[in-house]
């Protein structure tokens, strides 16, 4: 590490001005950059700046130097084509014909592995000087983790577009970054997989995680078990021309894809087509609530196997990549508790319980897995004596697990605290490291820790709507898996994360540009402007109670309020930086004070206009007691900053009015949390507070 | 026709409203809904109101009387997918198990041509009454032209989704109502192609004509002649199962999907691969300017018809269309001029001159295909009095060549007036008539005019901004091709089009949500207002000045400004009707004074906003003299409503300060014009007379 990431930021100044270009508009160039200008996103193992800034015109032109194939030009290509278009420059995509000549100059010392793989080097340097720019890279792969930094330096001022002097070493932190898309409970096209693969190659993930089959849906298409996904998928599958198709857009961007086949639970949509495989007689249907659900594949019998190696190998052809991921969570067996003969087979075998009956039925999986060359990975419940030591743990629960395994000698990676459909914030998936401080592994049992992924559950997501589940929050988890563990620095994290979020778009990813799309529909109206007020103050309810708060299954439309709204407030998090500037101006309590008290009457207006929005659109009655919410809330707000201003507390009577009100306010409604309640309640006891 | 169109629509009041959605906010739902608060695009051929009005609830169902297939069922399922998402409510996609239960009777007589066909009988008619609807078609495509027409009905109050009482009896007024899209310019992937399939079924057009190859791009993949594709196209071409694909999805819509291969001229890219083709001696090179080039197919050469014959009868295989398009357009024959052999062929056998030159071809082509049983339609150069009678003349240049050859007995269609590559205004558009006012043609002639089609010529759009080029406007011109002729009045077209224009979002359509996608990615930030005020007050310029003032290659970003900026300004639109209606207000020159004062000031204040914006995105340089111009502008349009206000008229000289001013903002910038200057003119010129 050559320099701090430590930025002192002005973090109140720049949300208060609503500042996310962190160029300045005015005043000359600094000859040297600074650091806290850079939005880069992971950020580099270490960045150094120098003096200068190589400038972007239609001259632009890239030379390969070293090792060079197809997969490198059409990386150096498409990194043009966005260089171009951010530019709205025309630029050649044709390379340069001379090193010297070209702005931008590739060295890559080989192509590394065809088939992306967990050994792969990653690693690149990066130098820019007034003259050139030289990346410089041992693979491909690694070329283009740094096609990606190149594109992220850009900036622009008065005198054009360029990149500033930096001299970048960079590597990965954890060789295992993913992202896993569920869907199985709701089918995502083609397209919306290509965008977050581009999406994920932009912040430097390597795995794409496809979870395939679920209760609610059997996606890929089998040649030799048809009725699997002809019947367990509503239409809704991959062919395996469009697997190959995935797997090359993949490829092509140095990231891997590692089907998943959840067994024996999560396997409803299986035994719609082959209820012999269940432990229980048929007919199944396709799921369509939310939940864990009691169909399972009946582990005693020597059929299932055979099928298993039948489809096993089948997909392992499909798949190239050296692991196959088998699932194996939530299986509570109560299938198995009623089937007189498997529970005749555990007597016989000394099964002692339903735990040691998925470890055989693992055992049985690993054979059939080596036998077509995969290594298994599998949810931590795998884990279990009998487990053999090259497969893989993978933790939903905790860290804790990762580093039982640790010390048993398996590889893992870390999944809790990477739920990204539990909705919560981007900073607090930020904080959680595979590696915590203060784990007592040794070092030898860190090795194991291999990373990490994000998990996109799809219970709750639609076309539509996935972008915003997963974009930009997935950005601060792809840095937690590849910059250093000292990156930490939150303000700053969402400063550059405001920056990659629209720079996402270019790729056409549509978590931003579908939000007002779905408050148009909801409204029947161009005219959304209260509408998007109370949006941009709500988030989904936590964790799984949406599902509790809100009903639905598989086949309700996922276009209400709650669909719209998004995770992470961005206008939540400006108020209560707002709120901590004012307080922290006491007893003054001027800074920001305006700016506070006209949030407060756009709020008032908009919970006031939104009453005859929500005449129109029946669609949006459910948010009638957010509107109320937000006048009161509003309403308490503009008395506890007059209060404030005025210099006299207010009463006591006054404050536990408001918080009662607050409290109410508070309450999840439609499945939506009002997220500014708790700075309005800091402003209101700070209001009645003595002062000095 | 039972009713009449011409709705008395409080215009002014609505636009100065920004009221969009057209139900009243509050008071009781009316017994019979009123004809101007349907959103109905195209406008039924006969639309009778009468009480009632059928509630959408969770019980929704669909039950299907008479014949159904597949196609229908699949239809239906999609039609309730989409109300589903609509009203925010769980709908079961099971069709009702009983006629008497259902809330829509869907009765077809029988499937209708399994592949869409000009002969489709689309009729339809719909009642609405308080217990059921009933959708009643002779086939399956006339239902699916209900069921669009179904959603559009859907509304909503405090009470509900409803669908109002109605009585329609509807059919097309022409057979042939379609879109071409040109992707031999710029390549649009099949997720665009689909998408605008599904908008062009929501407005019942019934013709993809899809321009598969030009100068530019060779983009269909030939399994005879791959070296067409392979090397005409930069690897972006349509395999044929990707053709296929959108061939089954076009037909589930009831759509035909037309091919069309542009010969002999617009064929640089067939030459690339096959430049023996050519009549000049190679090598070729794909195309990258617009324009008219001068490569053309040697009509004399029996080798040319051999090719052709293998292509073409390989097409004919791959699309089940009866008709196939060869082009014929804008051939200058300056290869043919200056090719000896050529000259000798045509003085052996008499052909005079190049027009007569390419009739000879055309009846060779026209042999081919009647060889692979296809009928011939060609661009109007291909009329010519050899030209057999069974040939289709497409006029691009005017109904007067639609005329003259209904005249001489060839069925013809009309694009003239459907230009949407040309920016115009949909109002343009909507009143240009296959068979206007005045024509003299015989009643015998007509019939002989089957419709028309909407151009989108490929040079300026990529797949991020083709949907703003296409919709809404449009929706319009499907409009003029479905509804009866006295269907005219503009200000309820432009009401209708706006509700339409959401509702396409529902389908995929981004010609909204790309905008500020668009903008954010100039501004290099998510705070793009005074931006976005400038690129609501500008339209591209007319016809083919774009070219001309801002040259660019088919290699150039589609990123600037002038790509962002939308045809047929709202804003501006909106702006004129408040200064019609103030200067109506004469002389108190009150109605809407203050709305368009506080206009003057938010464009007085983003074109003061815009000058730091541009200075950290160079790619806005260009758009430095457009703000300056809006300041002027808004200047001058302040000045001119204080002296409306104040009684006295303006002095002579202010007033040609001010129009030379308007002058030079009227001058296009950044192939841009500030489409509100006409009507700050007038404010000006009003402000200067003489009061009484």
């Amino acid at each position: 590490m050559k320099t701090t990431y430590s930025v002192k930021l002005v973090l109140l100044l720049t949300l208060a001005l609503n500042i996310v270009s962190p160029v300045p508009a005015q005043g000359p160039t600094p000859a040297v950059a600074e650091l806290g200008q850079l939005n880069l996103m992971p950020m580099p193992a270490t960045v150094e700046l120098q003096p200068g800034r190589l400038a972007i015109t239609d001259k632009f032109s890239v030379a390969t130097k070293g090792y060079a194939d197809d997969r490198l030009r059409t990386n150096i290509a498409r990194m043009t084509r966005r260089l171009a278009g951010r530019t709205v420059t025309t630029l050649s995509l044709d390379l340069a014909a001379a090193e010297s000549s070209a702005t931008l100059v590739v060295q890559c010392e080989r192509g590394g592995s065809s088939i992306p793989s967990l050994n792969e080097d990653e690693s690149y340097s990066l130098e820019i000087t007034d003259q050139q720019a030289r990346l410089v890279a041992s693979t491909v792969v690694g070329a283009m983790r740094g096609l990606e930094t190149f594109l992220q330096l850009v900036q622009g001022d008065r005198e054009g577009y360029y990149l500033p002097g930096v001299r970048i070493h960079d590597q990965p932190r954890f060789a295992w970054r993913g992202l896993l898309i569920d869907i199985g409970r709701h089918y995502q096209p083609p397209e919306v997989l290509k965008r977050n693969l581009d999406a994920m190659a932009a912040v430097k993930l390597n795995v794409f995680h496809w979870h395939l089959t679920e209760d609610q849906g059997f996606r890929v298409e089998s040649k030799k078990f048809p009725k699997l996904h002809l019947l367990g998928s509503d239409g809704l599958y991959y062919t395996q021309d469009q697997v190959r198709e995935i797997i090359a857009y993949a490829t092509e961007r140095g990231i891997r894809v590692m089907p998943e086949f959840d067994i024996p639970g999560h396997s409803t949509s299986w035994l719609v087509g082959y209820p012999e495989l269940g432990s229980a007689p048929g007919s199944y249907k396709i799921e369509r609530a939310a939940g864990i659900f009691e169909p399972a594949l009946d582990p005693t019998r020597d059929q299932i196997y055979k099928f298993l190696d039948g489809f096993l190998g089948e997909m392992a052809a499909l798949f190239p990549d050296a692991y196959m991921h088998i699932g194996g969570d939530e299986n509570e067996g109560k299938q198995w508790d009623r089937n007189p003969q498997i529970q005749a087979f555990m007597k016989q075998k000394g099964i002692k319980d339903n735990h040691a009956l998925q470890a055989y039925f693992n055992q049985q999986v690993l054979k059939i897995l080596q036998k077509h060359g995969k290594k298994m990975i599998g949810w931590e419940e795998i884990l279990h004596p009998d487990l053999p030591r090259d497969a893989v743990i993978h933790s939903w629960r905790g860290p804790a697990s990762l580093a039982e395994a640790a010390k048993k000698g398996y590889n893992g990676i870390l999944s809790a605290g990477y739920y990204i459909d539990l909705i919560y914030p981007a900073s607090q998936h930020y904080v959680a490291d595979p590696l915590p401080d203060g784990n007592a592994m040794t070092a030898e049992e860190t090795k194991h820790v291999m990373g990490g992924e994000a998990t996109m559950w799809g219970e709750w997501v639609s076309p539509e709507t996935i972008d915003s589940r997963i974009w930009p929050r997935t950005a601060a988890i792809a840095e937690r898996l590849w910059s250093p563990r000292n990156v930490t620095d939150i303000a700053d994290m969402y400063r550059r994360l405001a920056v990659i979020s629209h720079q996402l778009e270019e790729l056409g990813l549509t978590h931003e540009r579908n939000y007002p799309v779905l408050l148009r529909r909801l409204a029947n109206s161009d005219h959304i402007g209260p509408l998007r007020t109370l949006a941009s103050l709500v988030e989904p309810v936590k964790e799984y109670r949406r599902y509790q708060m809100r009903p639905q299954t598989m086949l309700s439309p996922l276009t209400g309020l709650v669909d719209a709204a998004r995770p992470d407030s961005e206008a939540a998090r400006q108020f209560a930086a707002m709120v901590e500037g004012l307080l922290s101006d006491a007893p003054r309590f001027q800074l920001y004070r305006s700016d506070i008290r006209d949030s407060f009457k756009i709020w008032r207006d908009a919970g006031i206009a939104l009453d005859p929005m929500i005449e129109r659109a029946p669609g949006l009655q459910e948010a009638r007691p957010l509107a109320k919410n937000l006048a009161d809330v509003s309403a308490a707000g503009l008395e506890a900053i007059n209060y404030l201003s005025t210099g006299t507390a207010a009463p006591t009577q006054w404050r536990d009015l408001q918080l009662s009100k607050l409290d109410e306010a508070a309450k999840p409604k439609a499945a939506l949390e009002l997220v500014v309640v708790p700075s309005v309640r800091k402003l209101i006891i700070a209001a009645a507070e003595p002062r000095k």
